[in-house]
């Protein structure tokens, strides 16, 4: 520990208590390494604050001292982005002892909720209000409240209501300099200028530490309904969404999958069984939900809608959920892609780009045609959410070897990709951030871009110290 | 003129052509005062680019040469935004040349405008495609889109579709240093790093020249309905509202008026009739629309959901308009304001400030109060948007004197109001933004946040070329 570093954490412990502060080498190792055990850090000590005030303090403190800090929720960052720095020069900043919801509104439809609260207790709390806080994804059992804000989360029900970005009403934080922004109010109209709430959404940690949110409500669903289709190609997939959409707001999830995907999950997941009958080039999930039980139901909904693009042969089959339990193992086939793909396959470089959404089924034919053909042997393929324009673009060593390979390739392979990314008019990071690991890219890439966001940068954190390392 | 800024004049003609500059003080003249005629200022020229890559030379050439620019839409700023300074200092870049729509997407309901597309003409041109853009305001037919998204405007269709900010989709723009930010890709997904769209929203042009923008549509109006209610109160007029919006999405304005400037509008608006037979203390217009033939139509929709709040007695006298020339005659008293509140009681103080909606009634009793017995003579009422939280509240001089004692006091009755506003956690810039005219203002209520939007401004335009004595 630098003397910095201890003089901050001597000052936190007399200020906050033992609670406030874990040195022990066994309780800070769980936050060292990230959710995919790919970037491994070091930090002498895990600051817990408990309020507000006391984030306040320490950051004050910190940036007296010149101690940096990585801000950290649950620690599920698909990008290294909550990892500490491997040369032990920062202290993680833990919010998960600001675990309070502190009001939910049922009239105007709003939470607020501490940055340290896990989106499963979210879910929890507001669903025990017969209201919905739509915005779910895999790691809801550890991703909090601050960590989705900060990386402007995505997951599966973006379709219908967006991302992140557009389910905050007002943010909470504490900004470099110790000083707290308060956008709380839930002013539904406020014009003094540049949005600080909307500078923090998806910053990483680097602007400030989100320490509360006031959170857009929904009711809660009464029922819902999947279809699983099997189709020709991922055109036809958009057709489908297109055709949907053109006649209900209700479907909230659109996901599609190459059968070999498919039928890695039904070889490696146990208890999992193939929806349809045959075999089709593609297949794809399609949610659609009920708020009351008075509107038409989303079985009866998807059964209308699709039929006539069954007729069309436009969907070449479907079979829609019966029950809550067959809703459950269709998305269990889906939750279970990569992880089935990785034992079936071995390790792939993973990528989650994004396209315009018409764009989509072109870009993918193309991409995976360029990537093989630039590296003979690889095997190139994407799912994921097509609705988005977000798919998650995979290539496999194949032929060319294993893990050595990729891990001597890898980079190479997502240069080509993030090109093919970029001539398209497309993002490198749909959903999971820029962290540690596109940071070089980003900065290859929008060279303009990264030059503004660090001019931003260095004007609220002229020392550099919020979470250093990532984005830019 | 000075020397630079001769010398920058004398490029743009070389480069685009005489059409490019305006030189001829007859020209400039209009430019020079704002909408409400309260400041004027000075300039040795109007800069009128034709495309993007006109703008950004003639910033980047400006940056070079430290010649200061002010970005002008329509010029219809309520709080002197798009007026140059007194000194010359700066020269006004015009956007009004840029004024082509490139794109209508009909399937994603998305229209790309220029900054330069003035509000009404947007209206007509997706109009034509049986498409909508929501916002509208009283100078529609002046107000560029550019200007609209720099002020982050607000108008009286909020309710429903929020401020400028929830329909912009994306932003093109030219940043201080003369690159240009091309956020027009539409994708759904984006997440590399802080949002630069966002952060030009509502920055006055400070932060660089917005040059076109992607905007959502929505389906057009097939039909739409004005009830005018009759009340006892504010309070009275939020819990109608709030009835209403329990069981429908389809009210998209509200707003509400004391009796006394009903009478103005009466007495001094020519061919205007009052909407209901009895007088009432408070009255409210409230629109709602329907989107096809098929739905429930707005004049049922209101007669069924206002007609158990009559019973009630919350409601005291309803009428729905059964026409659209009635619907118009409605929104023309409320429309007609300030001008008929200035004609009858002489010029007023106006404050467009907002707090949490559910506080409004209250403050508005309050803060009257308040200011009159500070202001012994005083009258201070407010109008306006009360489903967002925002009026427009105006304290006349009353028996204090005329034009005088409010040039002479109005800023201390300001600095009142304003501080009611903040002890309420409310904004005192709710729709038309900062300027020159909150300045100081906001200065002295959020130095904080005053010090962390200089931070930003100095680190995307170091020079302090853009917009020059605007906002902070």
């Amino acid at each position: 520990m630098t003397r910095p570093q201890e003089t901050l954490v001597g000052e936190v412990r007399a200020w906050f208590g033992d609670r406030a502060v874990l040195t022990d080498p066994a309780d800070i190792e769980p936050w060292l390494t990230d959710w995919r055990g790919r970037w491994h850090g070091r930090a002498a000590a895990v600051l817990q604050p408990q309020t507000t005030q006391e984030v306040a303090l320490i950051v004050a403190k910190a940036a007296d001292l010149g101690v940096a800090l990585v801000p950290q929720g649950g620690n599920t960052s698909m990008v290294g982005g909550a990892t500490p720095p491997g040369d032990g020069s920062a202290l993680i900043l833990s919010l998960r002892r600001m675990n309070q919801i502190r009001l939910i509104d049922r009239e105007a439809m709003r939470v607020v909720a501490e940055a340290g609260v896990v989106l499963q207790n979210l879910h929890e709390a507001v669903g025990g209000e017969q209201l919905r806080f739509p915005l779910t994804l895999g790691a809801k059992g550890s991703a909090t409240v601050g960590g989705l804000i900060s990386t402007n989360a995505g997951g599966t029900q973006v379709l219908r209501f967006g991302p992140m970005r557009g389910l905050v009403d007002g943010i909470e934080a504490v900004l470099p300099d110790g000083t707290i922004h308060d956008g709380l109010s839930g002013l539904k109209k406020d014009n003094r200028g540049y949005s600080l709430d909307q500078l923090l959404i998806g910053a990483e940690g680097t602007l400030g530490v989100i320490t509360a949110a006031r959170l857009k409500l929904y009711p809660a669903i009464h029922s819902r309904a999947i279809a699983w289709l099997g189709l020709d190609s991922p055109q036809a997939a958009l057709d489908v969404l297109q055709s949907l959409q053109a006649s209900t707001n209700r479907v909230e999830g659109f996901e599609i999958l190459p059968q070999e995907s498919l039928n890695a999950v039904l070889s490696h997941i146990p208890a999992t069984r193939a929806p349809l009958e045959g075999q089709f080039p593609w297949q794809a999930l399609v949610e659609a939900t009920a708020e009351t039980a008075q509107e038409e139901q989303p079985q009866e909904l998807l059964t209308r809608l699709l039929s006539p693009l069954i007729e069309k042969g436009l969907v070449r089959d479907a079979v829609i959920s019966s029950s809550e339990a067959q809703a459950e193992a269709f998305w269990r086939i889906r939750d279970s892609l990569s992880e089935a793909e990785r034992a079936t396959f071995g390790p792939a470089t993973q990528h989650d780009i994004s396209v315009p959404v018409e764009a989509m089924p072109r870009f993918m034919a193309d991409a995976a045609a360029e990537v093989e053909k630039a590296f003979p042997g690889t095997h190139a393929s994407g799912f994921g959410h097509l609705g988005d324009g977000n798919i998650h673009f995979h290539v496999r060593s194949g032929t060319r070897g294993g893990a050595d390979w990729l891990e001597r390739e890898g980079p190479s392979v997502s240069r080509l990709v993030h090109d093919l990314v970029t001539a398209a008019g497309g993002s490198i990071s749909a959903e999971h951030g820029i962290g540690q690991m596109k940071k070089d890219e980003l900065a290859r890439l929008a060279p303009d871009r990264v030059r503004h966001l660090r001019a931003i940068k260095a004007a609220l954190d002229p020392k550099l110290l919020m979470n250093p390392g990532k984005l830019i």
